[in-house]
């Protein structure tokens, strides 16, 4: 038996929620790698750098939730379980240990980049599977794009 | 002569205000069915519900507001007059007197169901006729598929 | 089996909660009538009777509110189905589309007023039957009694 | 010498301060098996009793100040000692240990009940000597017979 | 022409209608003599006293704006002017100058005690009249007999 | 004994406390003008103007509060006793009744241009004596001609 | 070297700054003459009107703020200093001087009506170029919608 | 069957529980008695003693309730029921009637003093069965022995 | 016809709103080009002086509506519309493009600098004419400097 | 060269990062799965156990951001990369899919529990070496406690 | 090199930052002996006078701040280290050790009045160099002399 | 006679009552230190380091108050005149003048460290003398802590 039913029809309903489980690991990762800097970062920009992550940890944090719940809202279960994240993301993150600030910009930078990269694929993907969907993704790939911006002019001129 | 002039032509605004008029007796019905289970539920899950109810009553009569407001916006008198709901919703709903706690879910999972469907129809039927006023019923689907998952959720394992 | 039990011996229930479910239809009926004129005032004073009636809506949602939970605490079920309202509620209200607003302050004046009239007559006829419930009636009287004055006090002078 | 004057005559005032007094142990008593049963709630209803009953110890709390302050204003030294209140009071109360939902939400039934029927013989008793303390009596009970119907609706179907 | 209709029969309106504009007139009175002893208090408990006193003031103007708006709402006009306090106040008041915290509780407990004492008597006036009216008073009555006491209880033990 | 000594010479604090109780007086009638304004207007603009009349009020309300203080803060008891502004009290006023909205509307503006003609005489006068008096003075004054241009403003075009 | 990468394509970024930048001198030319009329409006309705314009501007400065990081965020830098504002804004506006309350809503309802016209063209524009730029640009336009609707209902019966 | 499973060892939880047990009923008579007194203070600091006697109350009120919690966390049932404070409850504690405000501090500096030598003999009997339930005692008596330092400041010079 | 009729003298109110009109034209510039560099720019600092900007945006914003609201409260109509701003404009301003964070750090220094000797030369100037707007002049001035001494400071060492 | 100079000596920093590391991964895990409950509960009580993961989840995370911060303030960078995590962590946790209510509270009981016990273990480890970290694995375990008897309470009778 | 430039004239400059020095030393030690007074007031009215004195700190702590920075504003480092103020701070102060609270008033009132007279040369002096800064000092005064008032009146009636 | 009566044996309240002085002191010194270098600081992180100054302050503030009263608490009369400071304070301190960000920030850290330093011994000391000062002491060491590790991160790489 169907424990929640859904609202769209299979197909359509495949589509969105794998485009919603590779985003939810995509922003579930990126608050984790986010407060690693957060808490590693060290440097003369440390004090900037670390509000800024926290800033994008609270982002990613209520983007990650949005996504489980439309998930479930289509009837299917979500996947934020932490073996499966150590399974399946593969955004650029920051290595052990302290982290100097410029580093932390830039791995930032590049895991923002990438991350919008293939939300931008699943804003296609989901075009004619669920608007509903789409929508979605497109708020979040705004607002993933506006804070990839800001780590991108702080890390003007780039070192190399 | 015209009372508000429209920013759309013709056959969009006609369109357009069809689909959200729809929507709104929809809304307005949804947020008086809401109450009325929100007043008479009984059962175990009696504060559980009772509380759920009211946060549906009362996104649904932000979305009215929203949805009516969008009609006036583009030069159409919005119409939710007591007679008007009662000769028009048609979702399913609660009878007269005490609910049980489980009838109250199955109810308001039919009812956010139903008008779900329509709204879908209302998303397709606007996409050439008016992207701002598709935008608002795709916003509103989201949230509403969101509630109705929360009460198929609770609906588990269903009765019959 | 009695669902909930009463506080009140039978005739005054019965007498309280005519007096109740009375005053619940009168009260969803000057919300629902309040939006559809807050939606549709034209004219100069759009803005300001906008919302003023903005504030006639919220006021008498509370206070339906209030009513019907009341109605329930005495045991008895409150009916505010779409259906139920469209076949009591008796209040003038406006027509079908766009209000000029001298209109809506002199609809609101009369809805209001004939509500009133209607309430004076329940705390009559609650005064022997529950103190509890008469209390309530008389409390939202002096509110829509202040609504009420400030609509006449902006429609004057009057027209006709 | 009086400390504090009364402003009503001696009659009026011992009335009154007798009424008030007897309402101020219901009060304090039920705030006290309110967090009782608040702690001491098992079961899987737990969290939706245990917050309940945190809201009918607030609003307990809260009216009794509010009568123990009255009798002080009518010129007559209110009573809310640990030992008066084991003496006096007498409602429904549950028993020492872990406290199954079901019963805790009988238990509070029942204890409210009594509190209302209690409250409505003081109402009476005022009426010729202080409708000031009448009225704080009545919206006292408003509020008792709402959180009894809430428990009341939660208790159904009653177990015995 | 009248300009605002009353909801009340013209001898009712005539009787609450006197009782709200001396009450007005009373309360008005008290804001002043409040502040001109907030203002005005001298001696080791002026912190005290003088935040005391801008309790009652706050508490006054909030009762007399409730009783003029009640006035206007029954169709008759409040009159608050300058020259109409001076004419018609007739409560216990301080002397010009400074005033020693002593005194200054003493003009309280006497100014508030005469009120209540002449606010009792337009319950009973209003009792036929109006229902809403005197529930006002009522309340009004509750607050001031609160604020005497606290006074009262402070001029312990009193100095004549 | 005096009471508060000064910290300013006699001849300064005389000039000073004279300019602050005349203020002072201003003031408070102003405030109660304001209110007197406030619930007896009626007309096509009541809701607006009564607005803006509660925060006239509000306005003259604190600045009486501080040029008491001030007062007091010299060393000079202020005199706000109802007899006192009855007395003193010279800026044009509302009649008694009900009040049309343009005519609320003109007796603000002349009462705030009157009030505004005697500050800046105090503020010619105070230069010498106190500069902290002058500047509280000063900053009402900037108050005062900012809420006289908003009648002046909704005056416009003038009646006769 | 480029300062800020972007994460569109060259044409389709092309196109969404062209859209971003056209809409920047819009929004921030609409707050510039909101602010115009709220300072300079005169007449009946000017605290209703002025109160009004403040909504607009507010409104216009926190869609030019996104307008703008929005730019940035797709790396081309936003250009909003004076003089583009003065070489670019060709939206009706405000002449010199004071402006009568009907020609303030009559100018704000054109500006917002040239506005949006001009908003449509651009939804089509980025369609294909920029779906995240599109959303934003549908929900400044529901929104301006709706600020237009509200001075043309202002605005009615219309003049010539 | 165990109701709730404990997470210490049995002697631990037996020492653990019956320090919590013990300070339970210390604060609930503490909060009873607070109230009592705040009541029924008379005397020139009233206001004074009456808000700090409030901020006790409230102080114990939020401590009992983490004490209890603590109870049930480590698998014990709290009691709190009326008959068990006052079978237990051994603090100083004010007499019946209106209280000095004098003998208020003086009762609350002794009842304080108690509840404080107690708590330190509990803080040591939990060292070795628990430092969770150790740590909360601590920060409990540091509350208290701040709140004794104040009223015995206020009680100097001492009157005996 | 006069619209808004001055409080002041036809020579001090012409000294008077010409210092207010040059006044808001800076404020205005500032806020435009304040936006302008926080949207633009870029380097290791870009977080630091993005939200520095946005706070002298907010600041002056807030002056320049003080500032206009008195040209109109004296009776001279304020004119800040776009072409006015780019005629009149002349303090430092960033270059159109991506703005180096030093750079934008100095363009501000430079152009706070500049506004502030204009400002202490119209402080001079309205001494005569009117001790209200000078007293205005001068907080603003206060506010700028403040603002200025944070660039500068950020400044050190500067580069050339 | 030492990136973050440690207050503490060589041993006691190994064994304080050591339980502290440890700590951080048991956080983060209890957050993660506290979400994947949240999102996939189903059945009746599912409002009720969804919203109190939500509490553990929110309750986790501040205590991981604690503890991570207390290992970089000790001269030691934590490590809770998602790798990392999925390496370390062995609390009980959900499995795949759609989970049911009771099973989602025993679950969480077990997680809570077993981290609970590691927790009390570390508190002894760090007695020796740091007792401001030992403080502050104290202050998580009476969290996690009450956590944990909160679920515990709700398990109550436990299925098996 | 001049670190952070000066907006005024050297002699200017000389002045006002004299006067600010001398001010913030005086606000600075104010702040901490209110401090030690708030510490260690006792007596019957500690309660208040430990509010009181809570108020004086934390308005002169943010009236050194205000100081502080227009020094730094006007390019001239301001100086608050202990040794300095230690060095020259001169106002009355308290003893070592416990502190009546009739000695406590009297203390501040005394300190408070001689920082005044010292405020008023500071005014004097600085009126040609810098406006803004005097207004400062102004603004400063008109505090602290309201600050000295409410001490003064609680002193009365003087002790010797 | 002794003034307040300690709840503590000689021995320890001597030993407790020294740590606490000590420690006062330190905090104070601190919140001097952190004032002069957020005022003076000048460089390219001004503002960063600025208000992370003021967040030391802010919390050397609150510690201070914490300690100074739990001073009194154990019947000892804390010391924070400006004199005491001076004498005893020994923690490294800016000099006089503008202070370069880096140096800020290195003297924060070496304040920091030394206090610390100090706290630890105190905490040592205070074990057996009373365990709720160490806790005290334990907790402020905690986030002194965090203060100095985000200045060390901050100072990374040190320059010499």
């Amino acid at each position: 038996m169907t424990v929640v039913r859904s609202t769209l029809p299979d197909e359509a309903r495949r589509v969105s929620s794998e485009a919603l489980q590779e985003t939810l690991i995509d922003l579930l990762g990126l608050s984790l790698i986010g407060k690693q800097a957060h808490w590693n970062v060290v440097g003369p920009r440390f004090r900037s750098v670390h509000l800024q992550l926290d800033e994008v940890v609270s982002s990613a944090r209520t983007h990650a939730d949005t996504v489980a719940e439309r998930a479930a809202a289509i009837g299917v279960p979500p996947d934020g379980r932490p073996e499966t994240i150590a399974k399946v993301f593969s955004l650029p993150a920051p290595a052990e240990g302290w982290l100097r600030d410029s580093e932390a910009v830039e791995v930032m930078t590049d895991a923002l980049g990438a991350a919008i990269t293939r939300l931008r694929e699943r804003i296609d993907a989901t075009e004619k599977a669920d608007l509903v969907t789409q929508d979605l993704l497109i708020s979040i790939t705004a607002d993933l794009e506006k804070q990839r911006w800001m780590f991108e002019a702080e890390n003007h001129p780039r070192e190399s």
